[in-house]
């Protein structure tokens, strides 16, 4: 933004500035789970509250404001009323952000962080015990003070915001309940018929159907995974001159600089895959955030350089992921390294590798779910969260809420509540709003997926000539530029002319499960 | 420090403050060095200068001043005067530092700071081509900014002090050039004659005395020098829950909290004791830092649970990598595991292995120095930052300067500038008044063995029984919890119960000298 008037260059200024201490905190965060020892935890704990209490100051101050105000006005005046495009959303989405942060009384804003860390201890012991009454007065004091902020926030809000809707804007903007209604109502229908499907294709003969326990071997060598994971990223355009990956216990990506990209991953014993898919899951995420439009750095502070939803950024790792390494073709090309150097081929053929990387069964877990039930984990939980924010639930009711509705959704029932609705961190984080984003992933991934097959042909036909540059190249000239310049439902449908549906994910599935199925 | 005056506690706050903020630049300096993609240093530059604003603005603040001023007085009026000891040490060192930061005018710091920047810039350029010509502007330029620097720094100072030894000060507090002369003038005398003696000897049939080239084998295999190192630290109290060792291109040691300690090495080509006399080394660096007086970090934010000085550091990175690791008990520990999986044994036997733990020939580069040696590199450097900061020499003449004194120290000539004037960094960032620490290690480290062996016995008597762990505990009960309450002079003498001299070392040195010659 050359020529710009003062008041411009400030506000960058003040943004460049917060934009370097919020990736301070993202370098002490990858830090702490790559290599800090653990006794370290405490005062890095420190270190972070120190810069959360200074980007806090800077996102929310008087100052801030003023420079704001004085940035509206000079864009304004400097262009006689016609502010162009890109800087008056960069403004908007600033102001908006602003009005939300000014909105919270700074008593409920400590309140909160001091029960989401209570709300954290409290479940990770709870979970250990499998004693959901020891974590149920944290949640229920999460529950209180998340409707509290979403009753202060409402004034930033538009009117018919519902208290679910205005704590999920974070997370996905401008989403609605009608929305996920429209789009999740189809997933009901349409995804326990399909694990029907399966169920009653592997009561017959042939035992191959049940997912990981048939074919794969309970361990592939770590130095050969690590290895597949090295030639994977390579052959995606990893570029180690602004990459690096390295070991954590939960792999994640994140972007600690316009040109400094991390990605982590980990081998897990008796799962074979793991590795090797999340490499390529987390990968997606990073080439979205590498293909945001930053460019020269001047985008980097501004936030139409940032990813513009969750549901947006998961569908970027779910293409990688379910759409290109889950897939036949590229199963039929890697199924050879991933022989290399054992003693037998666990496997047979290529057919029945592929059979392997595609688990179809429906489990307690959700984070090692396949991709016929996961939409339905989220449902679950979507439900369950407005039951709990907007249906005056009690909390002491979510346990058998959870178990009740997992057996008519998925057809199990957990054991424990440590294999039930104590097994994700988000709740016990006070994270409402945020689990929708993982299906919206899947459906927007399709979505894109079929737009991207009518412009340049099958994926699998790129994917067996090796030419998944191609397909970077599509998502790189057609999504990953756009960054906040629409929001995630527009985006899907400036890509694909039309609103995002149910539909491509569906048809997919039914298209994948009738070929999984072909092999047993 | 329980039941304090508030104005204490609002002083600890503050330093605590202080000290999140230098401990997260370590971090992000640690992350450049070990994991950090190349293309992400743009990004961290800014990082690290946005830290270091906010700590220097922190620790010369006309606020810091009035918080510091209150709590003297309050410590005063508290005890009735008769401050316990160690407050009294904590503000008075504080209240130094603070007098140094004012004496320095603004416009001085941004110009050293940038100076350094284009100094190092010119270096890196004049290195690459051999062009001494390239750098001199930009030394020039340093050393004028630094005499500015210890002009105003003066007021601060006591009266006799020289520029020179009020550049050293934070490296070596109250060091005085009488004192180094009284130390190095018997390295002069000495250490020539010792490096005369070896050139006799290996002048003679016997071939084994060329150091390096002689019996060592040209590579060790990578994964077997990873496990000496991991067994090395291993066997000398490396806990994995406070320490974490990565890789960088040139090893260090830094501590970034009270409970998270890091050390780095790094496998070097045609150096195979280079890792792991490395790892002795860092090490032992780390063991001060773990050992200082923190305890339940009430000392961590304050200035007595420092290091106190350059050379008491290096004085205990010396003691575990040359007395310890290099020593002949050690050697004949160790040799069996060296040869691990090798397919013939490069050594022969136990001495000849020892023998190449100790190379005993005058090179050109100070890093790669011997015990000898070393001592005559950093009298030269010393030297001539005398002439250049207090006796006019122009830098012009300083290439001249370097090779006629490193032929009458050493006997050898650099063929380049390259490897001559050029060779160290330290300069290329008016790093000025630090060599002296280095040789200072080793004295100190000297003396402080000698006491340690007229009260527990000869170390090879503990290293050969397996017994570091008496070695350790020896310094940990008389060295490390000293912390800044003396100065690197002080402790010296407090322990080993006389002024700190050269003797020692030369003493000790006469005795390996001989003790590897009769090796061969």
């Amino acid at each position: 933004m050359p020529d710009q008037p003062a008041a411009l260059i400030s506000l960058q200024q003040h943004l460049h500035h917060t934009r370097l201490l919020g990736s301070i905190s993202s370098a002490l965060y990858y830090d702490q789970n790559t290599v800090m020892p653990p006794a370290g935890a405490a005062w890095r704990g420190d270190q972070l509250a120190l810069l959360a209490s200074q980007l806090h100051e800077r996102q929310s101050s008087a100052a801030y404001a003023d420079l704001l105000a004085a940035a509206e006005d000079a864009a304004g005046e400097a262009v006689g009323g016609d502010v162009p495009d890109a800087l008056r959303r960069n403004l908007q989405l600033l102001r908006l952000e602003l009005e939300r942060q000014r909105c919270l009384d700074p008593a409920l804003v400590q309140a909160l962080a001091r029960a989401q860390s209570r709300g954290n201890a409290l479940w990770q012991e709870a979970r250990r015990s499998n004693d959901f009454s020891a974590f149920a007065p944290g949640l229920s004091e999460l529950v209180q003070l998340r409707r509290q902020q979403a009753r202060q926030l409402a004034a930033a809000e538009p009117a018919d915001r519902s208290p679910w809707e205005i704590l999920a804007q974070p997370f996905e903007p401008d989403i609605s309940k009608a929305q996920l209604n429209a789009l999740f109502t189809p997933l009901k229908e349409v995804l326990p018929q399909l694990l029907d499907r399966v169920a009653t294709a592997s009561a017959g003969p042939e035992p191959a159907a049940s997912a990981r326990a048939a074919g794969s071997p309970a361990e592939l060598p770590e130095a050969l995974q690590e290895q597949l994971c090295s030639e994977l990223l390579q052959s995606w355009g990893y570029d180690p001159s602004r990459c690096q990956r390295s070991r954590s216990a939960h792999p994640f990506s994140c972007t600690l600089g316009p040109a400094d990209f991390r990605i982590t991953t980990r081998v897990v014993p008796g799962q074979p895959f793991s590795a090797f898919l999340a490499t390529a899951h987390e990968w997606g995420h990073s080439l979205y955030e590498q293909g945001l439009p930053w460019g020269d750095d001047h985008y980097f502070p501004w936030p139409l350089g940032e990813a513009t939803s969750m549901g947006v950024h998961e569908s970027q790792s779910l293409f990688w992921e379910c759409r290109v390494a889950r897939g036949r073709a590229f199963a039929e090309r890697w199924y050879p390294r991933f022989r290399t150097g054992l003693e037998a081929d666990p496997w047979g053929n290529a057919s029945r590798f592929w059979r392997q990387l595609n688990p179809l069964q429906p489990g307690l877990i959700r984070v090692e779910a396949d991709e016929l039930s996961y939409g339905l984990h989220i449902v679950l939980r979507y439900e369950l969260e407005l039951a709990l924010l907007e249906q005056e639930m009690p909390v002491a009711e979510l346990p058998a809420a959870w178990n009740g509705r997992m057996q008519e959704l998925l057809g199990i029932r957990p054991a424990s509540d440590a294999e039930g609705c104590l097994q994700d961190i988000h709740w016990a984080e006070g994270l409402f709003g945020y689990f929708p984003s993982y299906a919206l992933g899947h459906l927007i991934s399709a979505q894109l997926a079929e737009t991207l097959e009518a412009d340049i042909g099958p994926i699998e036909r790129h994917v067996d000539a090796g030419e998944e540059a191609t397909l970077q190249g599509w998502l790189a000239g057609h999504v990953w530029p756009l960054g906040r310049s629409v929001n995630g439902a527009e985006l899907v449908e400036r890509v694909s002319g039309r609103p995002l549906s149910a539909e491509p994910f569906l048809g997919y599935l039914e298209h994948k499960l009738e070929r999984l199925l072909a092999v047993g």
